[in-house]
This record gives structure tokens, sequence and C-alpha cells, in this order.
């Protein structure tokens, strides 16, 4: 047959780890081919041949087996996971990606179900579901019955097989090729007519998340719809597994702390802070720190391009910090209240506009506030110890409309950025306050000492 | 009966509202007495009165009245509660305090069970529970059992009793007194032998939240015992409800986004960002920008103070912008990691010193790190335009030593600031990143300066 003549080259394949090869010579196989092939190779290498094949090819394969030879696969499947894992460690990125495509859901489920929840997390991996995807955080503790039984057989098989699922509050309906089709409350089931069938009791509609779902997608669905537990399902709709919220609870937490460490301007830390390595510590904070100093180096040439009005009127360059720290500030603000709305799904990619409008809108009347205290400190100075001299109107407008400049421009900046690193694919909490402090600054240097320049030219310029 | 005679007296007070004379009156009488009294007014002031009773003579009076008159306070307590609610309103905080001690857990409990979910959330404020308290999250959906029943018992009751339940998974042990004993998992019970009683089972270690505890210190329990609910206990030990991790979810979603808002700089709004009103928007930030406005007024105090050098050495003022800006982004690093370790209960009061340690060796090293290249900067410069001259040394010491003690300073009052907060009974995340940045640019401009006067005194100064 051809599974036995290909077999030594596949063998050969194999032993080279040349798995791109080896996944192409197998794509045009017939899958009872295959089949055969799996069942000649040894038992570490089966799995390999079937991890490699194309999901669509690996469901039909693995229908082709005989229910002895499927049960086989899955043990070793679990039983070869040590050695897989070592394997996939020696792997480059893509060629891991090629090994791991998601199994199907009936291979994903029977898997799951025969290990143990302190080996699952491994398997998880081994899944194929991305790292931070609902797949990781899956259980198959739930308990799953079809259309077609009588109330009465549901409830037999929720008092048989019940006493592991981590909740049974919610019992899930399937039909025969393990599709999700709803989720019944054991309370409906309970007040329900033994006799009848459990299609009555449906309604057929249901939330499910997909096991290739990102994890934080999962936060806001369980907090709209207070769930306890949320069935998942792999890209078909097979319902392979259930999610509780404590998991999600856990994810909330840990997202949340990376966004924290974000918006400070660190790298988000991967453990927690007090057992970080101090090396690891500085080394994460350096790297931002040491960009933002860059960027910073740019107010000193800013600064340095006016010199000359600098000499001219030192007084102007007192209330250098003070501008460009309320621009900073008014960022940070914007930054912060942009960033945590897009975080918990309150603002989408496409609110952008309404955005900008208010915060054109709350710049606007921030500046007027902090402008008119800057004229109003700069007047009070000149008349307590006469400071400025003839010059002061001319200083105050200048300070005055350099922060309502400079908060206008922090405010719209920090609502921005944000957005626009979401659309470039990047976490928006890399607009972190600092950073659009930075990014403030520069203008705001600039900003002022361009109005100086307009306003004071003729007279203190 | 006194309770009789002093009927009329007890009236006027509560028409005048006159609450703490009508508690302070009430606190003598012997608890039948009080039973009595409550038992002759109508049922709009019998409540009243009864919440108005100290704790613990509530306990007793409420033992004092039978049966049916329990029901009946019960009911009127559920009834009356628009009226009571409406009352509420009209009240000053401290009488509004008074009012509302906390009721005994029997009274608690059976006055849950007696209302709709909807009604639920009015009522728990009624109970007394603090806002933001766990109180305010119980539901009474859950079943309990007594010791002394046999397992078959404790299943029956499970099956009559169970349909509402927000979880199966497990099963509360009390004793006659409503005390928490212990949890079962329902799994221990379901293989147990139906014969033996339920004291067999229990090892009494059980994990129970206090009805009066705050919100986020249930979100660190939820999370390191991986749970779907919790038991809730009043101060006595007496169980009164339970808490599912959903309402949880959502708690520590709503704390983080505070958190966020105040690091951001942003007094927290209590809204979604896109649905606050543009006019509360502006007032929440305004607030805290015109505070950090006033702080950064400062800094032109201080750079007015060192005026006469800034004319002589106009180049060093080039620099100020980069030196505070390096101790504001090194602060709000610290800060921020401080106050989500905080949070998350990774850290607590007892480990600043610890903090300390570590944010003094990163200070040095960042400090370190970013010295370099601030002097790496001025000498560059020099080379390629020149810009320095004779001073050129002279000015890289100063920036690089500068940027050494701005950073180390930034990083200590970061780190520091959230523990004084806390100290204080103030919410760490108030020492946001603007506020620290603002409190190291006025020590960062002093000391820039004043490494400058004595660094450079006598030859650029």
């Amino acid at each position: 047959m051809l599974g036995q003549l290909l077999g030594p080259d596949i063998q050969e394949l194999i032993e080279q780890r040349d798995f791109r090869a080896l996944r192409a010579s197998l794509a045009d196989w017939p899958p009872p081919e295959i089949a055969d092939l799996i069942e000649s190779l040894p038992s570490e290498k089966d799995v390999i041949v079937f991890r490699l094949l194309p999901r669509d090819l690996a469901t039909e394969v693995f229908e082709f087996l005989d229910y002895e030879k499927q049960a086989r696969l899955i043990e070793a499947l679990a039983k070869e996971q040590s050695r897989l894992v070592r394997l996939l460690n020696e792997l480059s990125p893509d060629d891991r990606t090629a090994l791991l495509e998601e199994l199907p859901g009936e291979v994903s489920k029977r898997l799951l179900s025969l290990l143990a929840p302190e080996e699952r997390r491994v398997a998880l991996a081994l899944l194929g579901y991305p790292e931070e995807s609902v797949g990781r955080l899956m259980t198959p503790d739930y308990v799953a019955v079809y259309p077609t039984w009588t109330v009465q057989q549901a409830l037999d098989h929720i008092r048989l097989f019940g006493k592991d699922s981590e909740t049974l509050n919610v019992i899930y309906v399937v039909n025969e090729s393990g599709h999700l089709l709803d989720d019944l409350r054991i309370r409906e089931i309970l007040l329900a007519d033994p006799q009848g069938p459990v299609a009555d009791l449906m309604d057929n509609r249901f939330v499910a998340l997909k096991a290739t779902d990102d994890q934080e997608a999962a936060v806001p669905i369980f907090r709209n719809y207070g769930r306890i537990a949320l069935p998942v399902t792999d890209t078909r709709g097979v319902l392979i597994g259930i999610v509780t919220v404590d998991d999600v609870l856990e994810v909330a937490e840990e997202e949340a702390t990376e966004d924290f460490h974000k918006i400070g301007g660190t790298e988000a830390l991967d453990e927690p802070y007090i057992r970080t390595p101090l090396g690891k510590l500085v080394q994460k904070r350096a790297k931002w720190l040491v960009v933002l100093f860059i960027g910073e180096l740019l107010t000193a040439s800013a600064m340095g391009y006016f010199e000359a009005e600098i000499a001219r009127a030192v007084v102007l360059v007192l209330f250098v910090p003070l501008i460009i720290s309320s621009g900073g500030n008014s960022g940070s603000q914007a930054a912060t209240l942009v960033i945590r709305a897009l975080a918990v799904r309150e603002l989408g990619l496409h609110d952008w506009w309404r955005v900008m409008r208010r915060e054109v809108f709350s710049g606007l009347a921030l500046g007027a506030i902090l402008g008119g205290l800057g004229v109003a400190r700069v007047l009070a100075w000149e008349q307590m110890f006469g400071l400025y001299g003839e010059h002061s109107l001319g200083i105050a407008l200048t300070v005055g409309l350099a922060l309502l400049g400079v908060v206008m421009w922090g405010t719209i900046i920090g609502s921005m950025l944000p957005f626009i690193m979401q659309r470039l694919g990047a976490d928006p909490a890399t607009s972190s306050a600092p950073f659009v402090a930075t990014l403030v600054d520069v203008f705001g240097v600039l900003i002022y000492f361009s109005l100086a320049a307009l306003i004071l030219r003729g007279s203190l310029l």
C-alpha cells in the first residue's frame, strides 16, 4: 500500500525534522492512506504526522481511524506530551506553528478529558491554541446532552457524569457531531416534564466563546451576561470545553496590571513587582526611560533654537516647566481615560471622531482655565513684586496663550495616540503618560517661544 | 406596660425625626419591653424603631418576638422599603448612619430571601452595609445544611431547595444559630454514605467573606482560592448569603478603572468615559490640573531664585526640560508599579522598607544610565558643533550628576508616596503620575541649579 511504500521516506523526513516538506507531501494523499500510514508508524512518530495534517485533513483522517485506533492516537498524544514539549522547544517559531494547528474539536475534547488537571496546561498548548487565547483556559468538566433525549434521560446522564462538572447550573445541548446547539439552565430541566424531549426546552439562543478568541475579549462577555461559565467551541462550532469566570477574573487582573505598567511608562513585568529580579526590573524600566530621554533631548534642541531670545529675556524661561508640564498633565489625563475605555471595550476604533470632538472641547475648556490662571499669576506677581515691569501685559498674554495651546495640543495628542496605536496593531497602553508628556514637551517649547517671538517682538525681544 | 405608656412619646420623637434622641432613650429599655413597644406601633413606625436599636439589642429584641411577629417585621422591612428610601434621602448622613446599623444576620437573611432580585439592591442598602462592601453583592440563593443531618437528609434538602441556588457545587454547613461551620463540595456529599451524618464529612476549614469587608478585598481571595462563590457572614459569623465571582469580576474591573483614572491625574469618573457629560468630564479633570498647576508654579519661583545664574549661562537652561522630565518619568514608573502592587494586595504597608531598598538600587542604576547618556550628549554636541566651549566638561558633569540625582529622587518619591497615601487612609492611586512628576519637577530645578552653582562657580558662573 501507498502508506507502507512511502513509510521510510516519511520516517526520514521526521528524523530530519523537515516538517514543512512532510506537511506538503502529506497534503495530497487520500485520507484513508494517511490513516494507514499513521497506523504503521511507531507511537512517537504517528503523533507527529497526525499533528502535521492540515486541520480539514486531520478531521477526515481521524474519522477513517476505527475507534480503537482513535483512542490509541489520543492516548499517544497525551503520553508523548513531554517528548513533544522537548521537541517543540527545539523548533523555530514557524515550524512550531505548522506543527501546532488547532486540532479537530473531537480530538481536543477527548484529549482534554483524558488528562489530569495539572497536565492540562501543557496539553492546551499542544492543542494549538495561541497563548492568551480562550482555548488555554478551558476545562472539559461540563455536561452535554442530546436534543433527542428525554428530560429523564438527560437527568440520569447528569446524575452519572455531573459529579466532576465545574458547574451544574448550565447543561449544554449538542448534536451528534458535537456542535453546540443551546444551553439550558438546570432549573428548566428540573421543572420540565421528565418524559418530554430535551428539544422542547431549547430556544437555540446561547452565548459561546471561540477557543481561538483572545482572553481579553472574554472579559466583557462575562461581565455583560453575568455568567459563571461559558461554553467554548472550536472554529466550526463543536463544543470542546467551558471556561469559568474565576479564571477570567485572573486574566482581567493580569491584563489590567500590564496596562498599568505600560501607562506608567514601564515595559509590562511578567511577574509580580516584588518577585521580579532587580536586574530585570531595571532593564524593563531603562528601556522606556532611554527612549523618552532621547525624545526629550529634542526639547534642548528646540530651546537652543531660541537661545538668542532667551538671552534677551531670561524671565520667559522661568515659565517653561510650568507650561510644558501643564501640557503633559492634560495629555496623560486624556490618554489614560481613552486607554482604559478601549481596554474594557467601552470604546472601539470607530469612536475616534466622537472622542476627538469631546476632547477638542475639553482641551479648550481646560486650556482656558489654566491660561486664565497663568495670566492671573503673572499680573499678580507684577502687582506684588513688580517683577516684569512694562512688559508684564505682553508676558501675561504669551504665558496665557501658550497654556491654552499646549493644553489643547496635549489633550488631542493624548486622546488620539491610543487610537493610532490600536489601529497600528499595537497595545493602546503603549501611549503611556510619560510618552505623551514627552511628545507634548517638545511642541510646548516650540509653541511657547514662537508665541513669545510673535507677541513680544519689538518690546521685550 | 412601659411600652404602651411611653408609646406616645416615642411616636412624637418619630414624627420629629429625632432619631438620636430616640435611639438614646431606647438603649436602656429591657428587650421584652421594646418588643412590646414594636408590636404596639403602626407598621411604618415599628420598622423605624427596630432599625434604631443598637445591633446587640436588636438581636435580643428580635428573639423576644414570636415567629409571627418576626415574620411581620421582616415583611414590614421589605414592604416599607420605598417609604424608608424616601425618608433616608431626607436625612443627614450621620442620622442615616444611626438608622442603618448592620442588621442581625438572622434578620438580613430572611429579608433577603423574601425579595425579588430587582428589589435586592435597594434592600442591601437598607440592611446597613456600607457602599462598596461585600454585603451589597450578596444573594441569598445558596443551600445550607445542619451537621446533625444524615447525608440522605442533606441530599433531599438540596433536591428540594437547590433549584434557585446560584451554584450547587458547594453546600454550606451551619449550626442552629446560623453560624457557618464548613463548606462541602457537592462531590463529597454525593460520594458519602447516605446514612452517615454530615458532620463526618466536615473538616471545619473554610474561607468566608465578611459582609462589611471592602469589595476590593474580595478580589484577591477569589483569585487565590479559584472559587466560583464564597459564603458571606455577618460580623458574628452567621451565614447570610453568598457572593458569586461574576459580580466580583465587575467590581475588579471598576476598581481598576478608577485607579487608571487617578493614575492619569483625573478624579475617578463615576460613569463610563463616553457617557460622562462633557461638563462633568471637564470639571473632574480641571480639579487636578489646577492643583498640579499651582504646584508647578513653584518651578517658576525656584528658577526665579537662580535668575542671575541663568542670565550669565543661558546654555544651562536648555537642559531644564530634559532633566525634570527624566525625574518625572522615573517617578511615574515607580509610582505605577507600587500603586498596582498595592491594589492587587501583592504589597502591604509593611513592605515599604523592602520596596525602598529595591528602589534606591533601581534609581541608582537608572540614574547612572541616564546620567551617562546626558554626559555623552553634551560632549558629543561639543565635539560636533563646538557649542559649549571651554566649559563643556563642567556642563557635562553638571547635567550628568543632576540626572543621577533627579532620577533617584523621582524613583524614591514615586515609590514611597503611594505607601504614605495608604498610611494616611487615602487611595494610593491618588499619587498619580502627574502628581509625582510635579513634585519631582520642583526639586529637579533646585538640584540642577544648585549643582551648577557648585560645579561651575568661578568658571561659567
